[in-house]
């Protein structure tokens, strides 16, 4: 039989896992679930609970999530962000844990999905996550409605698809750093995030930053990184 | 001597112009100016002069304004939007002679140049032009201060470059069509106005078309027709 | 369980809904089918039907159809515009409400999907939609032949793919604004709409603006704002 | 000294040039002026003189020329197709002598350029080119002007920059081989020509088939290939 | 009941059939399959038999196929290159009637698809196609040992996906136009013939010009439209 | 004479300047050069100077610095950041006024420019930057070599143009929010920073973010939000 | 019944197979399995078998890789590399005859299909491979942790999606040539592997060259020639 | 003053030179011009010089090389190339010490700057480069009449810009590894580069990699490493 690799660090024979992540850098360990097996998805969470350590999965299917818990392993999906969160023995807790909080706002109802990846991912890692989903900029009401929300934030975390414009809206609106995430909600030119990304990327106001289109997970390890911060002084 | 090309519809060896145009359709005649020699600038705004009639040339460069002005045809230069207006003997004059009025809006002051080339157009072709600059979307404050007069307008030109946000903001917030002009203000990914035009073709925001990058004449054609339309009823 | 959100305007939990929109605006709630499930979808519409008000839905298949009248709304489905047409009490008639009307022209037969969301919408919003399909540029008797009726309406709608030159020819023959609706209609280079966008955006005759590929809906709702500004004098 | 590569196949380090080509395929040696300084261009051509040969060169410079006649040979410079041209003792006369004759269309002036390099290339090949310039379809009435001396044409070369619409249209209406140019007239999204060449591959017409932005002088071959092809039956 | 459009030419309601396209121009009518379903196709197919005249239709699917000959209709399917036709009563017959020859050639045997919807519709027309199949460059002893037949050849239909590279070495060892087609096959950087398409446009070689990305069918056109100029003189 | 625009919000004619900007957000107005003409940068720095307030403006050429320094305005002009910097009456201090420090790394020397904008812009904010340059992935040595002084810091902006793997290598090193900027250095495919930016927005590792293609500044006021969240507890 | 084109080289009639390929250059023959339907797989794998030679296909589906089995052909299907090796009677060893040996590096465990692709081809052709997976520079221990086997290998192939800087580190720690392959590993901008492969070609480090995105087969083929050189002394 | 970055690693203020970079690879420094000042340049040549150690500068301007000269620096400059060599003490002879041969083949005479880099790297590098210039696919004649000569290389670097074919055909006929080197050579589609970019990284022929567009420095590396692995057995 032909050996795919060496082994991995720990004797998971596909993967080199970082058991030791957590005592290192203070956050539990991430596994991207695309191209990985229902079963080797199984493996890899049955590893982690063996060590009674937290561990989360982003872009997780149905079919990877049932394998999991198939195995005995005891995983919260989220179906919406499509997590899957298993929280360990001495694992993070849903009461936050990094000081500060951080606001998840979307443009529009399509968004959600990505919003959700980035507020699962914040409470996984112990921050505080706000959500304040469709209040994009064509109706500017739904922006203003919710604006001292927003502004109590350390960190904004702006979610929009199409024109991305909510960022740049935001931006003007806040002194906290804005977090843009654009989506790859859309159609015709620009789909599949392209138009959103220049835009995030190219916005005239002042303390943006961007991650990849649908990156929800990535904003919310950035927004961490600043709380984090914020709470060492 | 080589021959460049067959004759013109009135004599003019390098182009067909077009004498009959403000008759058959109400609009003067316009010239691009890009790749003509200031010589033959003066040769067709000569034309236009000794049969009395309006001519409007746009991207007009200071040398090709000279020439024409040396030529002793009484044309006046807008230097900001490159325009050159002959007003012919019975040509249109600054009154407005379309009724209604369209609002011409710019980001910023970047975007001066190609507001003044639509603004400038519309006064040729004798419709009012309300001009309100530098009023982007990251100081929200700044389009807010001006919302009543832009609420007046029978069209909204909204001419930005950068995220290209303007349109989507403003087409929230007013009943008129959205004529969105994107500009080539900008650098770095998505530089050329290319952010910008996928910005404003995937707006969120219903009601907005969208013409060429930097195109301020286009725009301002599409809003005099849409004038003239409200006053034919 | 998990909040996917807060909650909406008037109690839908993933989506923010304005019913009062068509008291301040004049026109009626209209929804974007992609990303909601068919249970959301009849739910959106119950809400609707509840308080007697009119709804449009686009990009609508076939199960989301079937599960808004399976929760027993009457809605009429537009297979070809892929529209889903709630009336409510006092929604808008077929009868013309906005003066005026609208041509609605396509280059091919394969472009009449994207057409009859303009048309479908047109109407829904009490506007009067004149179809002209298939009268392309590559055989100009046919466009030759719908001319008069062309010229006769107040804006036209020209929808095309692969080369999109349907609006520059079509905007050389008539007076009012054109709004050009590039189709992802083609294949190999330019595949997807980009040859006839950038074909529209480029385009060499003045008059013409230009909505993202495949956005019928979108080029609806700017003609009627056209319509409006027409009828407001 | 470093020698800048190997001997060229007659003596010209710099080049391999083919003093033989005519000979063999009936054309004359073509040489692409960008990149060679005016000496060497210099020395090319008084290398083809010493052989009575007769040479073309495309895109030169005004300076490049001035080289080549200072150097003694006798070369016509045309200057806005940017050819040069020495026709050698026994060399292509103007009068045609490849049966046939190609109609060659602009769809503006500032097209003229290519079409100048088309032209020129044709004639010095001994094809006779019918210039029809400045026929755009956004007034069509131009083109349809000229359709009796563009049906004449046993090939139709159409020269277009921005939208790229005059092949399509043109080959609607002949029933001659359509060789599309397209051109890099043109400014905002699709500037440098990409509009104009997405859309003549896209084109809804048949008959049409296209050669590199700017490449007049590649259409002229095609057309001299499709002509000989004609006269050889 | 809703109406799609206004009736076609000739009774068909989705579709402007054009008889007498063959009278006119020489050619049989043809349709494009895509978009069009089973029985639209079969319907299309019947008005043409119901007339005793050819029609060829492009990109079929067995299952428009079936339709079509479910309905008593008498046609061929040609499997790999996609084709339905139908002779008519006084159709075109497999013999050439068109004088002349065209080659048409492959690079790889992923590439015959493309080349069958060439060679099926020159047959169609009347032409005579003569198939190279699997001559690309990476292996330049296959073309060479074909190169007699190539020589042969009035028009040369090179097609080629990946690099691209077989119209341009082809155009250098033959005098006759040379018709370049990319296919979409290859994969990664310039995957969807994109890097094909490139390569032709900018091919060193003279002579050559390019169709769409697979348009086999294209390709035929033009190689028809020049061996009819030829057979004229 | 024609008016170029509505008065600015205090008398300044072609823009409006926020005199009040400081107060309400603790930062002064910046401004971006390119685009003015060095009298107008000269009437904007004379406007701040006679509120003795500070500004701060990027890009700006030697020619606008100098025009400024002749209207008697006293300015500090950064050449390699391109910075003109005026510190008002009571302006920042060199001496950090926001707690923390932010490292700005490069991955080359040609990096530099668009990392001092980034540095300058920090110190007119006052904040600490801690320069580290040329310690580009290539030569690792340099990187770890000055590991300890990385780590230190509260904030990481990491600037590099070409393949832009820097901030991905040390976002893996550290706990720090890491803000990339890709610039414009590299050529060929991929120049003008598309490579950099694409490859920082798909970074492998976490706690990434990305602003514009040579936008140092806006890396800068990214970091002092940051910097500020963290003294705000 | 149709000819799909001229007979192959010996007697399959859909490819021209090259039975003396071995013989000529060293190497067996190879088959790119896509588009090939699984008898023709089986036909050309029986022929090579009736010949006793050796042959591999590339991204073999596992109904191709069960037609040949099924046609009673002796074939290794490496389901991860998505190989099918026939040896032939006197083919390949797995012990290494092309001496040296080839380091094939992963940075992630989503880019083991193509260095198994990689692998699978150099020890097909006699090559030895020594597999270092998921050793991506965002967690650069990885990478030292088996420096020590980099540093043997006579080529590094590093193959790597996302930012693709893994080949920029590799090449600076290593003086052996550096085989870069990007992977269409990731998602968002730069998705396909489009930003991978655009930061390998910008590569700062110096002795770095690029293949195909996803391309393993072809670095191992790059690789198997430069070992033979070294060989060849 | 404004310090513009840490020290260097020995004293020079603008960048970290690795002196010690010959004893630890066997390669001399080399320092990329673009960006750099005339002084600069100067300035880390003389400190080479002081060390009696080689150096190569690539991109070299005239004035940079002027610059290195008045400083009384003996440095040859390469005007074709663009490359400015100092030899040091005890630096590289022009006579091979690296054993083997490399053939730098162009397409055609505008690819010699790009060819010409190459080769004067290799030179400084102690390797053998056979020049074979203008031998592009067009002219098959051409590259067959040098292939003797090709054939003897032990790394070929094939050079070409336009539709980049020569990579393609030349590694079908050697047996060596080929490296391609697209140039920025031709316009229109395509234009710097990116089509033959584009055509080498998807080569139908086995055996070729690819270094960026105009990259001869780059090339050199790759051939010297494999040169060097050659001798090392």
């Amino acid at each position: 039989m032909r050996k795919a690799g060496e082994k991995g660090a720990k004797g998971v024979e596909f993967a080199r896992l970082d058991f030791a992540r957590k005592e290192r850098t203070g956050f539990g360990e991430t596994v991207f679930g695309p191209g990985k097996t229902p079963a080797q998805m199984a493996t890899i969470f049955a590893e982690f609970a063996r060590r009674h350590m937290p561990v989360l999965a982003t872009r997780v299917t149905p079919g990877q999530a049932a394998a999991v818990r198939a195995a005995g392993v005891k995983a919260e999906y989220q179906e919406t962000g499509r997590l899957l969160v298993a929280k360990g023995g001495a694992g993070p807790k849903r009461t936050a844990r990094i000081p500060g909080r951080v606001a998840v706002l979307t443009g529009g109802t399509a968004d959600i999905p990505v919003a959700e990846e980035c507020a699962g991912t914040l409470e996984f890692f112990g921050a505080k996550a706000v959500r304040l989903f469709d209040v994009g900029v064509a109706g500017l009401h739904r922006l203003l409605g919710v604006l001292d929300k927003v502004r109590k934030a350390d960190v904004v975390v702006a979610v929009a698809g199409m024109e991305g414009a909510l960022p740049s809206v935001v931006s003007g609106l806040v002194s906290a750093p804005v977090v843009a995430v654009p989506t790859s909600v859309g159609y015709g030119a620009g789909a599949g995030g392209v138009a959103a990304a220049l835009a995030m990327l190219n916005s005239c106001a002042e303390g943006v930053s961007v991650v990849n289109i649908d990156n929800g997970f990535g904003a919310a390890v950035v927004a961490c990184r600043i709380l984090r911060r914020r709470g060492r002084r």
